[in-house]
């Protein structure tokens, strides 16, 4: 059973939920379990759960341009396994949600890969070519952000969570399931 | 007189034409005027007339994710002005267009800030909150995909840059009325 | 008198040294007062300190290949002013340390750049062409990192802020004095 | 046999070191052929051994800021893979030169691996702690500039390709022996 680890921040609701579509996404492919880690709330348990993971999604809003200060806590504290080597090889991927359509999503994409290769693992992004790009697209579009690096949400400033996008939660799911096949691809 | 060089490559119009409304809103403004530069027909002349601009903004389309080749051309033959200190200190802008409504857009702005920053340039962003990330907010908002670093356009891939929405010409209008005005705030 | 904030935050005393060069190099500058801030110690006098300044230069580590969570918190708490478009049209300028010669301080400052986008403030960055990148240059030289979009200091791991090169730290006064004589361009 | 296809440019013969020290790391690997591609020089057979390879590390100089024109004229012509697909799950990962010691080559390396992302390859970077980061390193150290996204040298900008640092090319001989590694751990 290869596992798969979901490390989120959520300061209101809208990456929880994004990162549940994520654990569906992986869940849903067999031989592959997918576990849910607010990093807000990591015990020791959950660090060596995160050890012992094949794979490690990583979530978290996007406020002023970049990871929230709660998922950057995170990112400091993993500092250990990086110089320990811990978390090296494994499969890593990322996600992302803010009010703007495309804002500087963007740059919280890379500052996740830039964590990732400097624990030295590998990254997957998304498989989906752009959607909502053409006179024929919607909103209603797989990947209609046109994301590339991971999934991105877009979520209006004035909504709750229960307002997003089908389409933003299916591809964050697509992105779950990815990795997931991803990992069946290595030898055991 | 202050001027603005608005140096651009386009592939298929859509650039050319987010470049012209970058040249109308600069020229709006009173004690300054804006020239368009296509970086793919630059003769002596040309380049001289980059140099004698006091700010200099930059527009390409995002091609597989960053600056267009052509443009790229341009911007290794600006290595001599780099080398020669001859833009330090002029303001710089940039702007892009992709089919994409996110995309990775942020990228190339990145990369001609980076550009700027090599030059010794100031560089002046957006000032536009984001539009279309609210419950009432629509396409026709200006700054609709938020951005800050620049002006970002998004261009159906079946259309022509004739079905460019009005409110991304704007918020490229903005964009070179904003250079225009902080040029007037420098001393004489 | 025009002011510069320099907002940091030091996990090791190796930035808040750099915040000290950067001081030392603006106040230098006839006309210009300039103040540091440890944003883990802000008050309210201080944030209104922040906004009534004409520049603000930020500085963090780089850890784990982005800024510190500590200086994050203050950059998510800023978003205050972002809405209220507090810091709109301010000068901005960065830097930040790390142990590596390269590392991932490119991606901090990056960050940094983003976050002056979306207040609408103006970037400054450094106006050295590289040291240290000939057969004639040693680690003596002034910008020996070859930075472009702000300062950066390295400073080895296993030694402290006492131990930091007297080029880095020149590097970082020429930053603050660059912001300082930008600001001396602006109408009164 | 897997096979490994290294697509670089070379402006004035450093790069093509680095390529080199690339492909002898990789090829050193028991089941892993490697082979150079000049991307200036593709015709029709060479982009078919690129769809046929089962990973593609890319390699440019980083010029003005980011990957060379004629290294993206080759990302740009990459556009009709990228729209069929066809180089989806391959592995990716990256290398560039410059004069300066840590520059703005960073912004070169997510450039490539935004590239990776869009056609949906996976990434791998280094796996190799910083050098030359504590009293006792020194520029023969591996990964003496402390990357993490993939391989990083510098050289002198008065020097040719001959004075190259041992440690940048062992550094780049060990990104292309860890791809090597990644794909032999994908089943057959």
């Amino acid at each position: 059973m290869k596992k798969i680890a979901i490390a989120y921040h959520s300061g209101y609701g809208h990456t929880a939920r994004q990162a549940e579509a994520v654990q569906q996404g992986a869940a849903a492919v067999a031989g592959v379990e997918a576990r849910l880690y607010d990093v807000t709330q990591l015990n020791d348990a959950a660090w060596a759960e995160l050890d012992a993971a094949d794979a490690i999604i990583f979530g978290a809003p996007t406020y002023m341009g970049s990871a929230s200060a709660r998922f950057k806590e995170f990112m400091d504290a993993s500092s250990k396994r990086w110089f320990a080597r811990t978390w090296q090889d494994k499969l890593a991927a990322g996600f992302t949600t803010s009010a703007s359509q495309s804002g500087d999503k963007l740059n919280t994409l890379m500052q996740l890969m830039i964590l990732a290769c400097q624990h030295g693992m590998i990254w997957v992004g998304l498989d989906l070519l752009p959607g909502n790009n053409s006179s024929q697209g919607s909103v209603d579009d797989l990947n209609r952000l046109g994301s590339s690096a991971g999934a991105m949400a877009q979520a209006n400033a004035d909504q709750g969570a229960d307002a997003m996008l089908a389409s933003d939660l299916k591809t964050a799911a697509r992105l779950g399931e990815r990795v997931a096949e991803q990992l069946l691809r290595l030898r055991p």
